[in-house]
């Protein structure tokens, strides 16, 4: 029942930083990649509908040009993989069709006997209440796999830094991601800190619980 | 460098589903317990700033008044314990100034020192254009806490269930959120599976990796 020890989990989440200097000589294993997209992929969203693309930047030249668009930092080229989290601008009955789909597929049962359930979906995210916020639903979603994203990678040794300081319409427009019919929400550059990073050595600035958590 | 396998990151992120039918009678250890609520603390949040709270709900009768607000869900009375999360509606100067002191605590330097970094807080979060959306700015960080947070648990093999799925202003009035300046944003119960949820054996839903991924 306990997978790993909730020390290690503490250990890690206490290892973790926002890197602000990455070595940028160390690149993540491929096998260990492949599990934080994986983890990416597995992200909970609201009703599973994953209104979301995740843009995974390698290319040094591409990444070059985010650093002027991004407070000048330099975390988009210095890590290993530079992942933009970008959530859909829109929701449609095509959207919801394509999920219904998918979930027949997987589960082995027809989209028929899921037409219930596309109804309630329509009538909320397209139709509804979330549909009149979609971008901003969308949005949070992004937020829950950034959570999920660096928690992640903290558990397998792997340093991140979240970063909302950029100019989202300036990478929409050099990821081209408005005619995708998406937007840039947030970003986090992952690899591994520089030996020098000051802000490694830093004691980790929280509230203590007792402003935070409110028990009931 | 890596605590934990990447095998086992992923295999309990497969393993946990949004949990519908909860075993009432299955409570989370105090100390798996605090070690969660100690993740909640350590959540990564914009500037550092965690413009948030966490409501943990164990009390029977509290959480009996939830279900009808709820959508009818009986996750609220039926799991371990009940997280709401809840974003600060505004930020003030005095909010800025509540952190800086507890940066300059922690780090052992004076307020003085950090004057150049408050002005940039308080020329954004506050005055600036992340102060323009101040709940919906806070709102993401919570949903950054409860990626982490479901991530955490799953990690130490607890089960959890998000809930958007609520009535927020319901909410709001039964917790007594607004008077502190707060508003439930987003949900999440933690507990253990009852053995016959039929959700447990269900395969996961999720799209493709070549769907959501774009790798340049």
């Amino acid at each position: 029942m306990t997978p790993i020890l909730h020390d290690t989990l503490l250990t890690q989440l206490k290892w973790r930083y926002a890197t602000k200097k990455f070595d940028p000589a160390k690149k993540i294993a491929i096998a260990v990649w492949s599990a934080l997209e994986e983890a990416l992929v597995l992200t909970p969203t609201s009703y599973g509908l994953q209104p979301l693309k995740f843009l995974v930047l390698t290319d040094p030249a591409l990444r070059a040009q985010l650093v002027p668009i991004s407070w000048g930092q330099t975390q988009p080229v210095d890590c290993s993989h530079f992942v933009i989290f970008a959530a859909r601008a829109q929701n449609t009955e095509a959207d919801v069709d394509r999920y219904i789909s998918r979930m027949a597929e997987v589960r082995g049962v027809t989209s028929e006997a899921l037409a219930g359930f596309k109804n309630v979906l329509v009538g909320d995210v397209v139709n509804g209440p979330r549909g009149k916020v979609a971008l901003e639903w969308a949005a949070r979603q992004a937020y829950i796999a950034l959570g999920n994203f660096m928690t992640a990678a903290a558990l397998v040794g792997v340093d991140t830094c979240p970063m909302e300081g950029f100019d989202p319409a300036k990478y929409d427009e050099v990821l081209g991601l408005p005619a995708q019919g998406f937007h840039a929400v947030v970003a986090c550059a992952a690899g591994y800190r520089a030996v020098d990073d000051k802000y490694a050595g830093m004691p980790k600035v929280r509230f203590a619980a007792s402003e935070l958590i409110d028990r009931r």
